[in-house]
């Protein structure tokens, strides 16, 4: 796979990986790039709100994957790539994007992500970051509530409706691709460790 | 937990974790050492070989870990310990010893080195080692048939009656202490880098 380490880190939705991404970010600062799957969510412009809330966003169809694996190819040769910004208030794509420009090591987090074939294959290390799930929706619940200003009943609607059914179906088995597992992810220091160790391996030219 | 770094490595029977010991040794040489659990098998000189035979062997307390927690101790401050070693064919401890000398890095390898808190406590990182329970059963036949002289119905009957029940007693809970899993233990190269990597990055002091 060349010269650039492309880094996978999955799991379901509280279970910590957008932490531990960010942990690995802070601690290697601008030598790693991290593109979130969430940004690659399809655009809906043409639908009302209220439309776009009652989508499945848990399902690997309702991401752009296809663009977010010509990135990684452009990337990989060299190239920056314009990465579209997604709002979690409108439920929608926004006109804006990010430039993203090639760097050594590359982390792509997401739900799904390895539910993908041809993304699965652009990696290099897939991590699968693991929590209980009445742990992961508590999180879900803190985080939707305080952060995105979503109502209670509606978190746990979709739960119930799509997140866990999806859970199950596609990133549940997903797990199966991982290379390694982090259990209770987030605060798992030692993880954390083995993790930016790998990468700071592949940045000194090991 | 000062300047040695103790590395527990477990999983299942079957699951691959010698294997990966193993590599990880190759790969870092005498700056590794290696213990194994099974080793500290309790001495039984004073039962025949028939009765040997019927003891449960997947229950931690067929392990002598007080002496291993004893030895972790004494590396840990710079002391040769004598390793007992076990006689798979006898089922019984030899009068023999394999001497130990303190390295910068350790690892302890067992089925339910996880289960016990005090030897838990001394490992500064814990990997579990995981596969699927039919390739779990394939890998141990093979190895019971093939390497220990053991006839399959001796090996499948063993399995049903203590492997398995003190696998889902014992070894499946105290994956809950893993740091990180190692998912398909044994082919899994991008986690032995990992482990490599991180290995190597304490012993060039980091």
């Amino acid at each position: 796979m060349g010269d650039i380490m492309v880094i996978g880190i999955a799991g379901g939705t509280g279970s910590g990986k957008t932490t531990i991404t960010g942990q690995i970010s802070e601690r290697l600062g601008d030598e790693v790039t991290v593109i979130t799957h969430d940004n690659y969510y399809r655009a809906h412009h043409e639908m009302t709100y209220e439309e776009r809330t009652l989508l499945n966003y848990d399902h690997p169809d309702a991401y752009e994957t296809e663009l977010l694996v010509e990135h990684l190819a452009a990337l990989r040769r060299g190239e920056s790539v314009e990465v579209p910004v997604y709002d979690f208030t409108t439920y929608d794509r926004t006109d804006r994007t990010t430039t993203v420009k090639p760097s050594r090591a590359i982390i792509v987090e997401g739900i799904v992500i390895f539910a993908h074939p041809e993304l699965r294959d652009l990696m290099d290390v897939k991590v699968f970051v693991d929590a209980d799930a009445d742990v992961r929706i508590l999180r879900r619940i803190l985080r939707d509530v305080q952060e995105r200003g979503r109502s209670l009943e509606s978190v746990i609607n979709q739960y119930l409706t799509t997140v866990k059914p999806m859970h199950e179906a596609f990133v549940e088995p997903s797990k199966r691709y991982a290379d390694i597992i982090i259990p209770t992810g987030g605060q798992n220091l030692v993880a954390l460790d083995m993790l930016v160790n790998r990468i700071q391996a592949h940045l000194d030219g090991e």
